[in-house]
C-alpha cells in the first residue's frame, strides 16, 4: 500500500516584480524603484491534490495587484506598501489566509542640473534597503532591513586570545583590517494596528538605523567580529525604541597582509601595508540581538551559503 | 537608561571552503568536488559582550579541519563528510555545543581516452547535489537536496479554473509550456544513532531520489504547478522508505507564447510554436509534503528572492 | 570654438532575445533555446548628430524579427539561424549595411519516460554553444564557439624551467592538477555563399569540435597551460578542413595542493590528494591557432575580465 | 599530412588580483582598492609548441608583482600604476615585448566619526573605474574608464519617425522614461612619453570626464539613445583637450508603462506613471566619438552580451 503523504506548510505568488513609481510634483519628479515579491497561504490542499484551482488567486493576479496599487496608492515607504498589498491579499479572497511581501528599495539621487527642473537621476551605491510585511487578518509583522552595505575599518581591530587545537595555525594580531558586507534584518514592535503605538515615519527611521550601525561598526575598537556585531545590534535596540530585535548576518571579508618578505619588502609600518582581498573562503558570523523581554522571530539564516555555486 | 539588551540565537564558522579530494586506484583517479560551509554554537556569551575569544575555535581552524579531514577520512560522501565535521567539533571543544555542516557538490564525468589512463574530466551539468548535516552532541538530523536542475515539458500541461478579481487578465490555457528549476531538501529518518536503523548508501539513495523527481515531473499530466509539485514530493516520500520529508522551492520559468498575429502568422498548430523566455517576474511555489506523522523541520526558505539585486 | 567631434563605428539592436522554438513530430517534441542578439550599422551619422529616427530600424523591431523568424523558417542551427536574420535585415532596409548575430544556444536532454510521447526535458550541462554570423551585403563571416566547458586533469601536467626574477616565489612542480573553463571560437571558410564549397552540418561540426577540443586537453601530457591550449587548437585546424583559425581563452583554475605539514600529514602520495579550489586571481592564457595561409579575424577578447566586480 | 598550424595573437597572465593599499598619514588613513589584469605578449612560440617555459614569466610573479609595486611605489592612481606595471614588465624581460594592464577600482566614502581618527570607510555606489595601459617598449597607450554607472531620466526623452517594417508594432512616443548603465571607454593623447605633453592628473581628469557624462545625460532633450549617446561622448571630447576618442557602451534599460486600462486606471497624467523595469531583452546602443583627426583605437566590444546565461 502507498504510503500516506501530507501537505505541510506551503506558499505562492509572483516573485521580483520590478515596479517604479513615478511622482511629478510640477517639474520635481520623485522615484520610488521596487522589486515585490508576493507569497501567499490559505486553503490550497485541493490545487496540490489534483490541480483544482478554485482557491488559488493566480499570480499573474498578484502581480497586476502590484501595479495597480503602485498606482492608485502610491508607494509611500516599502513597509507601508508591504502592508497595503499583505492587506489587499487577505481581505479580498477569503481563501487567503496570510499574506508575506518582501520588497527590496534601490534608491536614486538626483543628478545636479542648471535651472528648476528636476527629473535626472543617478543610482546611489551603499547597499539595498529591504522590508518583509506579513499579515494573518489580524495583526502585521514589520522587519525592516538593509544589505550590502560594504564597510572597512584599516585599524582599531585586533584578534586573539582565542582556542587552539590540533588544526590551529593562525597567528594571533594586534593590528588588522576588519572589513563586511552589512546584511540586517529588525524588527518594529509596530504591528499595523495601534496596540503598539503610531507607526513611525518608515523612511526616517530607515535612515537612522542605517546611521546607527555605520556608526557603531566605525567606533567599536574590535576584538572579534562578534563583538562589533553585537555592538551594532545593541545600538539599533538601544536608539529605537521601535525596534524588538535586529538579525545580523556579517561576513568576514578578508584582508590578509601579503607576506612580502621574500622580495625583501616589509609589508607593516607607520605608513600603511598592502592587503590581498579574498574572494572565498570567508568568516561567516551571524547572531541575533533582542530587546530584553522580547521574542525572537526574525529568520535566521538571511543569506544562506546554500546553495551557491562552483568556483 | 540604556535598555537591556539580550543574545539570542548566534553561529559562526568558515563559509565555502572549496576543498577537491583526488583518490587514485593505480591510473583510474576519483574525484569529490565540495563547497563546505560550517556553523558553529556554543558558550558565545563573553566574545560577543566583550570580544574575549576564550571559547572560539576560529573560523580559520574550523577551513584547515575541512581540509584535514578530507585527507585523513577521505570524502565518501556529502552526508557522510559533513556528519564526520559535525560530530569531530562538538566532540573536540566543551564550548561547542552544535555544528551545522553545508555542503554543495558539484558533479564531474569522465572525458573518454583510450589506454587505461582514467584522470580526465568534464564538469557535468543537471545542477547542483546539496546536503545539511547538524548535530547537537546527540543526535544528527541529516538534509539532502539538490539545486538548478531546469527542467521543461512542452505539452500536458493546462491552465484554468482559477479564482478571478478586479486585476485578473491571464487568459486559461489548455496548453502550455511548463518549466521550473528544482530545488528540493529532504530530510532522513536515519539520525546518525542506529535508532532509526542503518545509514542508507547515500549516493544511491540521492541518486534514485533525483531519478524520482525528474520522472514525476515528466510524467504528471499537469493542472498547476502545485499539483505537479505535490506529485513530485509524493512520488520520493512513496519510493524512500527513509524519507521523512521533503520541500520544493518552484519558479514557474514562463514561457509565453508569442503573438504572431501582427505579422500575420499563426502560433501555434500541430507543428509546434515560439516562445519567450522571461526572466522576471516569475511565480514561486513552495510547500513541503511529509510522510503520514512526521514532523515538519525543514526551512521553509530554501531559495529566497529577497535580498535579490537590481535590474 | 568647439572643437569638432567625428562619429566612428556604431551599431545597435536588441540584445538577448531568449527565443524558444518547439518543434512537434507527432508525440515526440523538440527543443531549440537561444539567447539572440543583434546589432547592425548603417546609415546612423542623422540618428547621431540630431535624434532623426528615419534611417532607423528600432530594437523592438529586430526583436520581433527574431520570433517570426523562428516561426516561419524555424532554427535549424544556431548557424543557420544568424545566418538568416543578418541577410534579412541587410536585405530589407537600404539604410541597414551590415549586421552582427550573436547567439547562444542552451542544450536540453530527454527524460526518459514511459510510452511513445517524448516532451520531457532537463537541460544539460556542459557548456554553452555559441555562434556569431556578420554579414555585410555580399559575404558573411561564420564564427562557431562555446564557453563555460570546465575540464580537469587530475595528473600529467608539470610546470618548471620558467624565469625566475626578484618576485619570483612559485616552486616548481612535475605533478599538478590542471583545470580550466574553455572558451574558444572558430572561423569557418564558408562565407554564406558556395566560394569555400558547400555549408557543412553545423550541428555534427559542433559536436566534432567539442570533442576534438575535450580530446586534446584529456591526451595532451602538459608543461604548460599555453601548451594545451595549442594542442587543442591545432587539434580542431587539422581534424576539421573547414575551420580557418581558432580563438582560446584559458583561465587556469588554480587547485593547489594544501599544506597539511602543521597537522603531521602528508599530503601526496599514490592514494591522492587534497586540493583548494581557488577562485581569484587566475592565470588566463589566451592565444589563436591559425591553420597556414589564413588570416586572423576573430576578435582578441573573448573573455575580457574588464570590467568585472569587487569582491 | 597534418596540415600546417601557426600561432596568431596570443598574451598571459595573472588576472583579476584584488589589491588593496592602505596608506597611513597619521590617524589619517587612505584606501587605494584595486581588481588588476595583465596581459603580456612576446617570444612566447616555444611555450605554445612545446611546452618550454624558458621565456615564460610565471603568472604568480605577475601577481607577485603587483603586491609589490604596490608596496614600493604606492597607487597614486590607476593609470599611474598600470603604467608602472607595464613598464616593470617589458623592461624587466627581455622576452616580454608587450604588456596590458587592466584595472579596476572600487571607489570608498569615509564614514563621519567623532575626533581626529579617519580610518572607516563605506563602499561608495555611482559605478566602477577602469583604465587600461598597453606598452610595448616605446610609447604606452592609456585608457581611462567607467562602468555600472545606472542613470535615469523621468521625462524629456521622445522617440518617433522611424522606419517602419512588416515586422514593426512599437508605438511611437512624445514622452518616456530614459534609463541606462554607462559603460564609457577613454583614450588619452598622453602617450607616457612627453609627446603629448605632460601626464594630466588622472583623479581629476577622471572626475571631470564622470560629471560631463552625467550632465550631458540629465540636460540633453532626447529623440533617440543614439542622440544622447553621441551628446554624451562630444561633451567629454569638447571639454577635456586630452581626450582623444571616446567609446560608449548603453543598455536601453527599458521601463515599459503598465497597462492599466482592463482595470479602469489611466497611467499617465499630471502626476506620473507606474512603470515595469524590464530585464532581457534590451536595446544595446554602442558607438565612437572622435576628435577631429584622431584615429579609432578604442575596442569595439565594451560589454558583450555573448556570452551570457540562460534564464
Amino acid at each position: 500500500m502507498t504510503p500516506a503523504t501530507r501537505l505541510g506548510q506551503n506558499q505562492y505568488g509572483k516573485a521580483e516584480t520590478r515596479v517604479v513609481r513615478v511622482t511629478r510634483d510640477g517639474t520635481t519628479h520623485h522615484v520610488r524603484d521596487l522589486n515585490v515579491s508576493v507569497a501567499l497561504s490559505g486553503d490550497m490542499e485541493a490545487v496540490h491534490r489534483s490541480g483544482d484551482n478554485a482557491a488559488v488567486l493566480t499570480t499573474d493576479t498578484t502581480k497586476n495587484t502590484v501595479f495597480a496599487l503602485a498606482r492608485e496608492h502610491g508607494i509611500a515607504s516599502p513597509e507601508d506598501f508591504g502592508l497595503l498589498l499583505a492587506r489587499h491579499f487577505v481581505a479580498g479572497q477569503p481563501t487567503i489566509h496570510r499574506a508575506r511581501i518582501r520588497i527590496e528599495e534601490y534608491a536614486w539621487e538626483r543628478i545636479p542640473t542648471p535651472g528648476e527642473a528636476a527629473h535626472s537621476f543617478v543610482r546611489a551605491g551603499g547597499g539595498t534597503r529591504t522590508a518583509q510585511i506579513t499579515f494573518d487578518g489580524r495583526r502585521a509583522e514589520i522587519l525592516s532591513g538593509l544589505t550590502g552595505v560594504t564597510v572597512l575599518n584599516t585599524t582599531d581591530s585586533e584578534f586573539h586570545g582565542y582556542l587552539k587545537d590540533r588544526y590551529t595555525t593562525l597567528p594571533e594580531t594586534t593590528d588588522r583590517v576588519l572589513a563586511t558586507d552589512v546584511t540586517a534584518v529588525w524588527r518594529h514592535a509596530h504591528d499595523g494596528t495601534g496596540a503598539a503605538g503610531a507607526a513611525p515615519d518608515w523612511d526616517a527611521a530607515h535612515a537612522a538605523a542605517r546611521a546607527y550601525l555605520l556608526d557603531a561598526f566605525a567606533t567599536t575598537y574590535s576584538y572579534s567580529l562578534q563583538q562589533t556585531l553585537f555592538a551594532m545590534g545593541s545600538r539599533v535596540i538601544e536608539e529605537l525604541p521601535g525596534v524588538e530585535e535586529i538579525r545580523l548576518s556579517l561576513p568576514n571579508k578578508h584582508h590578509f597582509l601579503v607576506d612580502l618578505e621574500p622580495f625583501g619588502l616589509a609589508n607593516e609600518g607607520p605608513d600603511g601595508a598592502v592587503y590581498f582581498a579574498a574572494d572565498r573562503p570567508y568568516g561567516l558570523i551571524e547572531a541575533t540581538v533582542l530587546r530584553d523581554g522580547a521574542e525572537q522571530r526574525v529568520p535566521v539564516d538571511l543569506t544562506a551559503p546554500w546553495p551557491g555555486g562552483p568556483a
